[in-house]
């Protein structure tokens, strides 16, 4: 980082997200968007006639050669407050003669909210390759561990044996059915326009039509079929309500993380470099799980993100200017943090210290009490009411009770009326639940590689 | 209303909303639905030859016929405190002797979850009935006004001619944007689950994948693939989300008829019983819009209700509770009046007073002005830089203007170099751009009036 | 529940709340202290001369007797479609000849902001009192316990010992700057008007100044300084923000004893009525500590509910009418709430299971490793430098370390070289540390007391 | 900017905000604060003889002097991952001997929470100022338009006559609240810690209390006198949530400027140079109110942004980091653009164009019906009913009536019956009502003057 690095502001330039993603937003790849549009229409305009097939060359000329440098329309738009008029006269300045030609019949938006729209294709497909990357790790975690013995636990307290590859792939589940949702989004979001200044196409005459769907069609766009001056807002709220939810399962993976990494449970450690990394600058003994309560934090501001885009739907009339300037920073973070969430999440499951003695070890401390849903579901099989059963397990597993439920049930006459203790000692076992644990995961990862690969 | 309604406290029981929306979630809706997935799962076993067939034709029989009544459940739970303990009680008391089979190898949220699941495609089918109406609606409107000239605006200020078909048009396409993206989440939020405590159906032994698909197909609802001890939330977070862009494109349109409806413009006015209404207790003149503004207020509410689900996808582990109570408010609350915004705006618009006159007088209010776009392109087209075009309008229609622009225009000899004034008078008639709405609006209304009946 | 009862739709009305909160927002609560608005205003004008004093006397009564009844105003309401005309014509009625005098130069806006005033301030009152008891559970519980040895936990990971009673103190403290800015904000919220259409007072003439705080003086209440015609509603944004702050406060204080809860921590567990109530349908030998988790979960709902009322802020010049619905839900609603939070949390703690054996285990259960910090600064003061020492107790304590953190210190040469291995054991024992949160919980207690005394 | 800002990404950094703002949260400003935390720190501990007078001089003199660089610190932070540790070691460094005794008993974040507190109160004291200049500005608005007519509306519909200085005074009236409220909660917020690492205090043993006052002393800081790891999260909370607020009324207060400067409208105009802005790239004509709608647009964001933080309230134990980085970006986002919307809203209502022509124009337009109020209260004071006048006025004013509403009162026997035709105009006529709003405005003024002052 340079001096001015060290005046730098906003904790995205320098300490969250990856170049990669940042670049698709920065000053220079947003003109250069701009630009694009601009030419696409002038090359449509003129191959419809419109304009002078020269004036179109002279115009995508400049438009892809770099002769149009931010800084003069930095400067342009210092005196005319208008960053779309201030690109158009730079470029019309680069493009010569011709230039008179260029942005014929457009307004603003059509160049910006054509330009928005590249810019959200290219951020979807980033986020699809970075859900596509964390499915197919959490899978191999899943294969791996399709029979680890793990206890399961609802409201915080053991409920009954799990696997620990079930767990994976309930995670890599629900980040495919985010891929799903993208890839049905993505039709509505992609889509741009060159209709003017009300939608309707005025300003381009008889061709009105012909030069919007040409225009898109160069850029690789849909398009918007009843814009007002702008493409409708929906689409941008649909996007940060899905980053929202691609959000809300960051929040959920991480916390996993973190809670199966308490000192208490200790069944999973998510990578640390023991070599020299510092856990606490007081107490260096510990091995925090820093990087994911970091996606639990950043998942929080991605959730907020999604509100301005739905206020910003309630556009007076055939637009008003309130969604502009809070679209300027809420996509850029939103986009750089989403796909921040998800790499880190990738690194966290792919290097994962999963500690199976623990799981053991953490499974088997009840002494049975977490078979007892088994031992209760044969009890009624066996004739019992099942409230009877429900009420023989609550009082043998309350509290004063010692020893293993193992040997508390086969030290009950109302179990032993219709068991054996053999019996008994086997509908305790965890080995039956963690089986079926393990054949669901063997299905359903089966089913989620294919769809990952489609 | 009762003398008990007086005491009533949720303006959602007497003020707003359908009977027939606030009917699906009353508490005896919602046990009909919990003992009718009983039913499903018994019958399912018991085909599955895992209980006695007797047994699930009694369960079924007592789960249909009222025999479970609301009181007696209460008076149950009241002692338990678990309100699926309380139903699966009362249901196998009803049941005789085949009750003991009741919730055989389930878990609670098998059965609250497939229930919301069926809560929620009822739902859905009201909302996406509502959404064909307004679109219905709009589309009648577009056709009749699609050559009706209005001036369009953009930052609240006249922009150019437009027609107020059109404007009707955009709504309707925004509209069904809408009905299409709930056709794509249905499959994803219409989903329960049978699979137990920790959702690897080990409870159900190895008919586990079978009872679950039977129970399903009986009930009409997919399967989650991947639950925990209960579906994922990510689904439930979609359908709010998902409400969130309806209320935003709700509060939009209601907005647009406020706006229009001002003293000052008196372009529309939504219906007003002139015979009885009061619009103000004091200012007896007045005709406020206060459907519309009643609809602004409650899409704010519907937005709001968006945030409790997407914090809830962060459960813990199997499952924590802590989506539980939120939820059974969030839902009902959000849906009712998610309804209730469609159903006011579909009347507004089925009835709204257009007032062609006001929309002729507004246009034609800035003499010209808002035609002074055509004039700069042409301007252009003969030759003009197009910088120096936009500055002679700018100049032509500065402060201190008078007279209208087409005099103005014809008196100003660097736009005489290049058209006749013959010319510049047709330039600045509203007609070819009035023209250019209608024909798009023309079109756009075939093709929505296409998707609607499909 | 009647019969009636069973087709309630809002779980306020019958499952969270308490009566005598939700008392305060039942219609027949609004009215009445509408017609106490109405009444104020009456006697005021009279007492200034506006009225005659016999119509001000007659509508007082008519106000105060019951003579106006709900049943009567929501008939009018039907034809009137306007809630306060439908109360002043009833009012108006049921005075007699006096009745035209009613609601005199005021506009409705007068009467049920007014009235809001009044329904605020008696919730306000209902929420302070449950701070003041839910704080005075926890002062209790910090000091019966403020020497109660715990390990402290950050990131999910053992810390330093800690005491129990120091994490009650600190909720006690955050209970009580609640109850601070709820002190602060009450002038603010507690105002009415009493100032006409447009807030300027000009429909009550020379007397409108005086009519107005005569009015507010009779219902306790203080004065708008500059309404519109309504009372400006970051007064209301205000409160609602506040409930949110409550709702975090108690989702927090709700988390950690869930979390404490856990299975492998054990160290509180939520009253249970081990008797009767059920933990599971499947797993009967859980103790779910559901209410807290039922606090985490409402608690969102309360945080949600801010949201509308910050957007009803942006009214429209002198008003429009787009907060009222939200408001007539959301403020109902998220107070009964927060009330509900409040009492839950109260009656949580005030019967909390504290397992102080297992606060023990817990804390010995790292062998020392939770007193490394003090070793550390002990070698420090000893004249290692600090990053030498933190460097010890990093490798000390890094994986594949048997033994106590006592016994490996004691046989490192570089510790060895600068203190004992009494002073080693001396070091590493949590007493030190439990007495530090002793005596700062007990100087805490002391000063909290007074403030709630106060 | 150089080369290297064209990569930048944020538009805080480049688009909105002011670089003195911008500059409180550079990383360099944030370093120096940290600095100075340790500084007064090592200063405290000698003074209360913990550790040696030289070596609190030598931490003091290397935390003032520019000896720890930001590249050095980056540079240990890439190796420990933890910013604080690496923030100790450059100063350790930098001190030489005495280097060994930096951050002696403390954890990080009695560092960075003291710090934030030295931020939060910097930037806090920024807001106040640009709070107080734009009362002043709309203080001095209101005074010079105390009696310029103007027509009040509601619902958007003309309701009766106010004057433009009353709308100035409100709006004074609401920036005042807001500086008292940040008046109050400034002492909760401006708070740091210095009692390690679970906020007991215990690693500074006996001397822990006196340490932290006076190490919070020197920062001109209060103490927090309950935290835990960290400073409670609550006073952050409040704090955005108080930001919502202020952003609220940012909203209103542009909102309306959009709304009266409507093309319509056309009673304010913002500032534009006419000379050189550019209004519209196609409508050369047009002068958009775009600074309000960008005041509009990050108004949005503002509110957005108090989500998080009430998320982060819900700290798990002693604490999580999980509120840590979405801090790191919330807080100085949000208070560079409620900034940036209180500076933005100062200089448009200290240049705004008022159109008093248009306004006085606009409130005639409606022949009278604006004082319709006026009637019917004297109607009734005359002895009609008042439903019976609200009648009056409600046909007399509805569809189909012609010429102005004093000619048509005139012309209706039952107005005839009580009044003359000469009171009847006087009570049409406006000006009793501007009087009024003239009236309360100046004693509004004069005294949110004094306010101000204080």
């Amino acid at each position: 980082m340079t001096a001015e690095g060290e005046a730098l502001f906003c904790p995205l330039e320098f300490r969250y997200g990856r170049d990669e993603v940042r670049a698709l937003f920065s000053r220079e790849a947003r003109l250069a968007r701009a630009l694009k549009v601009e030419a696409a229409l002038a090359e449509s305009e003129a191959e419809l006639g419109m304009i002078p097939k020269e004036a179109a060359n002279a115009i995508a000329h400049a438009a892809s050669s770099g002769a149009v440098r931010l800084s003069h329309v930095d400067e342009l738009e210092r005196t005319l407050r208008h960053d779309v008029m201030a690109i158009t006269r730079a470029l019309a300045e680069a493009a010569g003669p011709g230039g008179a030609w260029v942005h014929y019949g457009a307004t603003s938006a059509d160049i910006t909210d054509s330009a928005l729209a590249l810019e959200m294709k290219a951020a979807a497909a980033v986020l699809r390759q970075d859900l596509s990357e964390l499915a197919g790790v959490l899978l191999a975690l899943a294969r791996r561990h399709r029979a680890t013995p793990e206890v399961g636990r609802t409201h915080g307290q053991h409920a009954v044996p799990i696997s620990f590859g079930y767990k994976a792939a309930v995670g890599a589940a629900e980040v495919l059915r985010h891929r799903r949702r993208l890839d049905e989004l993505l039709p509505r979001l992609a889509v741009g326009k060159m209709s003017g200044a009300v939608g309707t196409g005025s300003s381009f005459g008889a061709n009105a039509e012909a030069v919007e769907v040409a225009t898109m069609l160069r850029l690789g766009l849909g398009t918007d079929e009843a814009p007002t001056q702008v493409v409708g807002r929906d689409r941008i709220a649909e996007f940060t309500n899905w980053m929202a939810l691609v959000a809300g399962t960051a929040e959920r993976l991480a916390t996993e993380v973190r809670n199966l990494q308490r000192t208490e449970i200790g069944e999973v450690q998510e990578p640390f470099d023991e070599a020299q990394q510092v856990g606490s600058s007081t107490m260096a003994q510990k091995r925090n799980p820093t990087v994911s309560e970091n996606v639990s934090s950043l998942a929080r501001l991605v959730r907020a993100f999604a509100l301005p885009p739905l206020e910003n739907m309630v556009l007076w009339h055939e637009r008003d200017l309130a969604n502009s300037a809070n679209e300027r920073i809420v996509l850029p973070h939103a986009i750089v943090l989403a796909d921040d969430l998800l790499v880190k999440l990738t690194t966290i499951f792919r290097h994962l210290h999963v500690n199976v003695e623990r799981m053991a070890e953490n499974l088997e401390s009840s002494e049975g009490a977490v078979m007892a849903e088994n031992l209760m579901l044969t009890l009624t099989a066996r004739g019992l009411p099942r409230s009877d059963a429900h009420e023989i397990i609550r009082t043998l597993t309350g509290p004063g009770a010692t020893g293993s439920l193992a040997e508390r049930a086969q030290g009950d006459p109302r179990v032993m009326k219709v068991l054996s203790a053999a019996e008994v000692a086997a509908l305790l076992a965890p080995d039956a639940y963690v089986r079926a644990a393990a054949r669901k995961t063997e299905r359903l990862v089966d089913r989620l590689e294919t769809e990952l690969a489609g």
